[in-house]
């Protein structure tokens, strides 16, 4: 028996609570058995999403959402900017282009966030940007990008949107989409929520939705037009997912009892306690600054593979963790604390890091990492 | 306690076997603990669709793997045909519209097949229609169009491909994929496969892929090339909707204990005592030739609305069956015997059927229908 410890930035642990929810009998999506279900889900979205924009749900990945921020708002030749610092920053370049959309990118390096005054030089420049689109956390860095200050730029220009990936920052991170004016913001069911992959999740402001008369980008799956008239009737466009959507709810609903202030303390503490553990050991962070509170992305020793460390812990010790991607591979590997994430999850992490590195040769004192997690995590 | 039957043709009852392996804890889509389940899924939906071709694993709705048959194989201006012979043929004919294709359709009465040789005759006239799409069932007639007929004809065409949706047909009927030459070919989860909404199969033949080749259409998120890549890894190009494709291989390894033949027999067996058991309570089909062994679609009595029947099903005996879509709104009601189907569910319906038209005033003999299907299932 190995029993599995699931550290990995998406999927993320489901509570049992929830996946027993979701082992109910299948309801009809058309049905009065159904739609209240959908109200309730769609309701406490826009609590965690702290707004009173729709809220989209689709049947997809998050990257689906993605797909659906791109189509549904922009025309070909359309004059964006992407902030790229990592492999999901690489993505909504990708998916812009696969749409024809002209791509100006703010290149990050990798472990640093985005400067806010250089988007805001851009946009003074000229008013042909028509988005900018950026990760909240980019997952593959381990660093959380200022929203609330891009925010703060991007919403004086009124011909410009504002597109936040927050597939992984959702629910880790107080992301105020109203309050600092976020036009569109993706996240996903198989991360902070708590749901196994299979939803996708929008929110479009009403500066969106008026630019959303004028995009003649094709579009039928992820046609969000389409969506909302069916939201307004607790239905989605096409067959709702049922089961994933009855998970939803109950979900949606442990982290109301919760608590949104709490909820937010909690991934921060747990981050914290992660990063002060890991440097413990002598290790060093690859996220120089603004590091994410839903996954953090440590640099392998000087000698030691990243990508063995991710393995090692796997196959030695059940703890699936995040290896590392693109130009990452091989020299970090990463441990998430995002969604149904606790204290000890914490300490597992940290006592298996010390222990592959020691069954690695690395010089380790065991138990360093984990008194300072266990110091910090005293209530 | 209002006990429910779900009799729809979509989302359709999950055994629990099925919904209790998907509640097991959360699997690592790239990890070695999820591959050789989707390796087993993936050559257990070959067998299923009769093919040795790809059959790529979406994580959408069936739609989902319509909208894919479309933006991976054609380009703009693309001369189309396609067979429109109720709602779902008419998706087709919207989604390669919302594609830029040139649509030509064949327009069906509703409640009755194609005639293979217009098809027949119309490509024989030019050699400009690059593919031609049909529904194996469609869902909102309870018609099924002939697969092999047309596929005997569509095959003589080099530059023509044949593209079916099966999205409630597959396993309901014996398509041949390889034999008869189907070049793409779409379901979903939540019909035939009882499994939740969340999974589009699409199988792709070589000459479609060699299409695939040139075709230029906007593409990200149902990107066939890079899923096909992916699976040859037994990966899925985005995060794997590890729950379901889980479910997805519980419930193929039921379908095959019961054996391919044994499958479609039953289905045709239940398709088949239903319209009898309709009939011998006065009833008429709504579809006048080649009824569906999915779905039965049944007109209601004259001076009775359909939509009341269905109402009348759900709310006083908690049976969800279907009601009438688009045109057909009204006119009829719709019984499924799809997925987790077996001889009592007939029962039930023909009894709650019964009840309800009697309920309504219409002079029905209970028992009638409930007779003719035992006769007709005693073994």
């Amino acid at each position: 028996m190995l029993k599995r410890y699931l550290f990995a930035p998406g999927p993320t642990p489901v509570p049992s609570e929830v996946l027993l929810e979701m082992a109910m009998p299948i309801i009809h999506h058309r049905s009065p058995d159904f739609m209240p279900v959908l109200e309730s889900a769609k309701k406490d979205l826009q609590w965690l999403y702290q707004t009173k924009n729709d809220v989209i749900i689709l049947c997809s990945t998050g990257t689906g959402g993605m797909v659906g921020a791109v189509n549904n708002f922009f025309n070909n030749g359309d004059r964006v900017l992407v902030i790229n610092g990592g492999k999901f920053g690489e993505r909504w370049t990708e998916i812009c282009q696969a749409y024809g959309l002209q791509v100006e990118e703010i290149i990050v390096e990798w472990g640093y966030a985005v400067k806010p005054d250089i988007v805001e030089k851009r946009l003074k420049k000229g008013k042909d940007i028509k988005g900018v689109f950026v990760q909240a956390s980019e997952t593959s860095t381990g660093v959380y990008h200022d929203i609330k200050a891009l925010a703060s730029i991007i919403k004086k220009y009124e011909d410009t949107l504002f597109i936040v990936d927050a597939i992984s920052a959702l629910v880790a991170h107080d992301l105020r989409t109203d309050e600092w004016g976020i036009d569109i913001m993706v996240a996903g069911s198989q991360k902070g929520v708590m749901l196994p992959p299979g939803l996708a999740f929008v929110s479009v402001s009403e500066k969106a939705w008026a630019k959303a008369e004028k995009s003649k980008l094709p579009k039928f799956y992820f046609n969000f037009k389409k969506e909302r008239e069916n939201l307004a009737k607790n239905q989605t466009n096409f067959t709702s997912p049922v089961t994933l959507i009855i998970g939803l709810n109950a979900s949606l609903k442990m982290l109301k009892a919760e608590g949104l202030k709490n909820v937010f303390k909690r991934h921060e503490r747990l981050a914290n306690v992660t990063r002060r553990a890991v440097q413990a050991l002598g290790l060093e962070l690859y996220s120089k600054e603004s590091p994410s509170n839903s996954v953090t992305a440590i640099l392998a020793p000087p000698g030691i593979d990243g990508q063995a460390v991710y393995k090692n812990l796997r196959e030695k010790y059940g703890i699936i963790a995040g290896g590392g991607q693109g130009k990452a591979k091989g020299k970090i590997f990463r441990i998430a604390h995002l969604g149904y994430s606790d204290r000890f999850d914490v300490i597992i992490a940290i006592a298996g890091i010390e222990m592959v590195l020691k069954g690695m040769g690395h010089p380790v004192k065991l138990g360093t990492g984990v008194a300072v997690a266990q110091e910090l995590l005293i209530d």
